[in-house]
């Protein structure tokens, strides 16, 4: 889909097909729709970015929480969104061997125990074992920063997804 | 639920328990997790109310546009959140006659078309005469009025939908 096409959709054909570049937060897409046009891909990538930092830490925590755990009970019992689903296996982690599937969930529930929101890293950038390293090293941060840190990778993982929905190329004639 | 035990939940069981009190926007509950712990029932919704207030005005925008058409599409192919088809089906949203089918259509559209965002009535304070009069009536306001009506009716919904999980009585011991 390119960007002329992206600007002409309606708000719920816009809801629908970009509703999840966001894990579960449909508002954003949803809120973004009235910046419209967008002049290209990286405008469009810029409004969400934009949403996501004017909203109080709160709601940046909120965003957080609504993703699943990596290689947890969501993977588990099959109730993962499509694209999170994809990303985990691109990943590896429906396929984690039971040692490294305990430290993962060991790991979580520690994450979650210590900062209140959900350990979140693009799957699509790392490996196995790099999330796994990841994980460990980030429990250590102070709260803000990781808040921060996973919001960075919300963000990256929205940049994917986005790309796999809207054609980066060809500037929009306004 | 007691408040005492919506106030020990982790973020998660918060979530997946209340996360739908205002349609398909998680994220304002995972938020206000962040609130806890919360005196008694008005206190919660106080929280999310302010959430939803302090949202810039493409935010509330964005919640209305989460918010599914009444007799609309998502009620004829099955796909409304089980709060949505509970409250549409109780207004008498899934029997209506193919005049009123039409005219709810047909307002519908027009409203979208007029403001860029879904007409949103508490569908379990209302009946279908009134539902059509006030659709009607409200494709006449001003653009931001009516988004703030709009926003009035979401928390109407939440705070009932609330009710449906957790008891308004009994205060917790902070």
């Amino acid at each position: 889909m390119d960007i002329a096409t992206v600007n002409a959709l309606p708000f719920e054909d816009f809801v629908n097909l970009l509703g999840n570049v966001v894990e579960k937060c449909p508002i954003i897409t949803a809120a973004v729709w009235s910046r419209r046009p967008f002049l290209n891909f990286t405008a469009l990538e810029a409004a969400i970015n934009e949403f996501i930092d004017d909203l109080p830490e709160s709601g940046k925590e909120g965003i957080l929480r609504c993703h699943p755990d990596l290689a947890g009970r969501d993977l588990q019992s099959g109730t993962l969104t499509r694209e999170s689903r994809e990303e985990q296996a691109g990943a590896g982690m429906d396929a984690l061997n039971s040692a490294d599937a305990s430290r993962m969930t060991r790991l979580n529930e520690e994450y979650k125990e210590r900062f209140g929101f959900s350990f979140v890293i693009c799957a699509r950038m790392n490996d196995k074992a790099n999330i796994l390293r990841q994980l460990s090293e980030r429990c250590q941060n102070e709260r803000a920063l990781e808040r921060a840190r996973g919001i960075e990778e919300v963000k990256k993982i929205c940049r994917l997804r986005l790309q796999d929905l809207v054609r980066t190329d060809a500037p929009n004639k306004l």
